[in-house]
């Protein structure tokens, strides 16, 4: 139903930017939310881009839709957009989309910008430069309140009410030493609610939950799904504070890293962009296609050694579909639920043998059910317990290799700190249909010339 | 880090239990986070976890654990506790929550607790549990702030000292008319910012982002992260507000719908339980695979029908493998690409041409590519040009059929409001084998014999 409305959006501002309809598209303009203009920026070709984003007032919206912009459409939207001006902008954004954004702009025009903003914003945007993009440093805000233990509720109040109104989400208050360390936490609700001359010591919650800056995002993310929290403050290694994650960052995070997984695992890229065109799309699939191309080659190969075999037992060859296939679907169950089940906490890397040995089970298990069917297929369509046998026993140890291969590879990378899910799809399914292969005729060749 | 936190107090307690040192074990559970205690309990066996239950004295950590409980150990541990005790237990919960709760339970067990409710608050779960399960309405908390538009800012800040101390989460006020219509919202922040004899109607942003009470969970979950906002109010048909969808059931939700999605696509089931065993992991997984053991056998009876021609020409069998296997990865790359795309909103399914087109169009170019480079092997192998032709033809064909079917299932099957994730995975995987393997024989029986 929203995209629905940006859809409508972006068609009538077409219409509009044709006809020159400016104070029209004005007024559209003004009454759009923010989300629904990134959306529409999107949706519009680059020249109906700068046109609009011209007619646009409000710095605030501006900066939404420049958040919201591939890499390519926002370098050609800030072509023409003088220096000043994007501060301008900058201004009016949270720090962690400023950082991101200015992470995004080539060398040059990032230090020209970062030259011209008030010296206080610059040295925030620089320190969260620093950190690692992934890692909760570079997705937290440096704007927090932070307040001492004597403080009462009704000075808490006032300084909130006088010194951090641009705090992105003041709904924590946070109590820190005179090391600038972290003791508790309090939320502005408590401060309604308790009598106002109360000092914060007395009614704070010592049992913070807080992440280390170079912690990763996904693990920052789980922590405050786990804690059902709006914010997580960040500390550096002497438990300093030094920012906060907020629940809006986390709901990107973690939408973006499922799709990155599920991306990764079928091998179409890591990011999920639009506006991608043919040429793109086919560019970022190719290389992908090209470990089983190579993959499949080599099974041609490996069935050419078996060349006399299968002359003299031709419907061997009718068998190949399915042993590929079902060793080929066990693996992808596999090595997903070894992906996904890392990246929801569910398991961790030094649980290999445990992981393994159960993937492995349940691959014995399904594979003497389905080599047992396939087997009689074969045993009851040519008469022959040879062939009947031989199709059973590689149905089954395709299977069960297949769960192997599929839980080992994942569990390894992950080890070896490499993203389990570009483990999975081509590369496993690649080494499935080569072993399958391989195996159906080492087995055949064997029990048919007995 | 979080987990491995878990993990040593699952052993401390294992170990504590065994030797009955329960006042330990008392202080243990006392300094634990409820979400720690949470994921202890699912680790623990039915029999220490109803020990450690009887030890817990606090209500509210009791109801998370409930919460977080597979169906099967929830029943169990409630066997043995008085529906008294549960109602205290349920006191302390979320309205949401509880609702969930009780929808899990056995109908005689859920209706005497409802009857030993406060007679408020079984109401408000009576209400919750007509909505489905999957809706706004199912995931709503009837709790929330509602004031009139001459409220001022001094007299809401009243009213929530007193009266609304048992709020979820009042960070957002809503305005209502004299029907209860919703009007307006407003932010815990903006009430201690403005001076205190500010009506309400001077600050309030009009502008609501709402969603109806029966609109499906996802479309919620992707509003809310589109907006980033930390509740979404729930209207009924009559714009009356009903109850407020907070941001920890949107991050749950995101979480659950993508793993479901990914699940799904294997085909190991919906749903991710770390405490299933072999059996129950068979169990889930052993008829997905079935499709894909049909379209074996289906491609079995298909290659049959071809016996004349891979009598004479053995070597086709060779090339089975990487027909299928191209096939097959393209086809995962368009359903995931579709899938996931609608899942996130990408795009609608009234796009359905637009989306296969693009999708096809990128497969026919992979396929020119790809069907070169098998065909040359083919050619250079067995020096022939037919072969070649054969095994390119075959290649392009399979790529862009699987393209084609990869695309449209999901899209057909969304269409008809049937989960597309559902259609991929086996679905896609084995139609796609089938088509390739007869394209293959058809045009190499036809090119051959010329």
């Amino acid at each position: 139903m929203q995209s629905d409305r940006a859809k409508v959006i972006t068609e009538t501002a077409r219409r509009l930017l044709r006809r020159g309809a400016t104070p029209h598209l004005r007024k559209i303009l003004d009454k759009t939310h923010a989300a629904d203009l990134g959306v529409v920026f999107r949706h519009l070709p680059p020249g109906d881009r700068k046109v609009l984003f011209g007619l646009l007032d409000d710095p605030a919206k501006k900066g939404t839709i420049l958040s919201d912009l591939d890499d390519d459409a926002l370098l050609a939207l800030l072509e023409e957009v003088p220096v000043a001006d994007i501060v301008g902008i900058l201004d009016r954004m949270p720090t962690d989309d400023v950082a991101d954004l200015i992470g995004r702009l080539p060398e040059d025009l990032s230090r020209e910008i970062l030259k011209k903003m008030p010296r206080k914003g610059s040295l925030e945007i620089e320190g969260l430069l620093r950190y690692d993009d992934e890692t909760a440093g570079g997705i937290m805000v440096p704007d927090f309140v932070a307040v001492r233990a004597e403080t009462t509720a009704r000075e808490a109040i006032e300084s909130l009410q006088k010194e951090h109104i641009n705090v992105e989400m003041p709904f924590y208050l946070y109590v820190v030493d005179e090391n600038g360390r972290l003791v508790g936490v309090s939320s502005l609700r408590q401060l309604v609610v308790v009598p106002s001359d109360t000092p914060i010591r007395n009614f704070m919650n010592t049992d913070v939950v807080s992440v280390r800056a170079d912690m990763d995002q996904e693990e920052v993310a789980r922590i405050v799904a786990r804690y059902d929290i709006l914010a997580v403050p960040v500390v550096d290694e002497s438990n300093r504070l030094v920012g906060i994650v907020t629940v809006d960052d986390v709901i990107d995070i973690i939408r973006e890293e499922a799709t990155e997984d599920i991306l990764k695992m079928a091998g179409v890229g890591d990011e999920f962009v639009e506006t991608q065109s043919v040429a793109n799309s086919t560019r970022i699939r190719l290389p992908w296609l090209f470990a089983s191309c190579m993959g499949g080659v080599f099974a041609f190969f490996i069935i050419g050694v078996f060349e006399n075999t299968l002359e003299k037992f031709t419907y061997l060859a009718a068998f190949i579909p399915v042993i590929m296939g079902m060793g080929g679907n066990v693996g992808t169950q596999s090595s997903t639920i070894v992906v996904r089940g890392l990246a929801m906490g569910r398991f961790q890397v030094r649980d290999l043998w445990r992981v393994i040995g159960k993937e492995v089970a349940v691959g014995v298990i399904l594979g003497c059910f389905y080599g047992l069917v396939v087997g009689s297929v074969a045993h009851f369509n040519y008469g022959g317990w040879a062939l009947g046998l031989s199709v059973s026993l590689a149905v089954l140890s395709s299977m069960s290799l297949a769960a192997f291969v599929g839980s080992m590879f994942p569990m390894l990378f992950a080890r070896f700190n490499i993203d389990p899910a570009v483990a999975t799809g081509p590369f496993v399914t690649t080494s499935i249909d080569i072993l399958s292969v391989f195996l159906y005729f080492q087995i055949a060749t064997f029990l048919l010339r007995l």
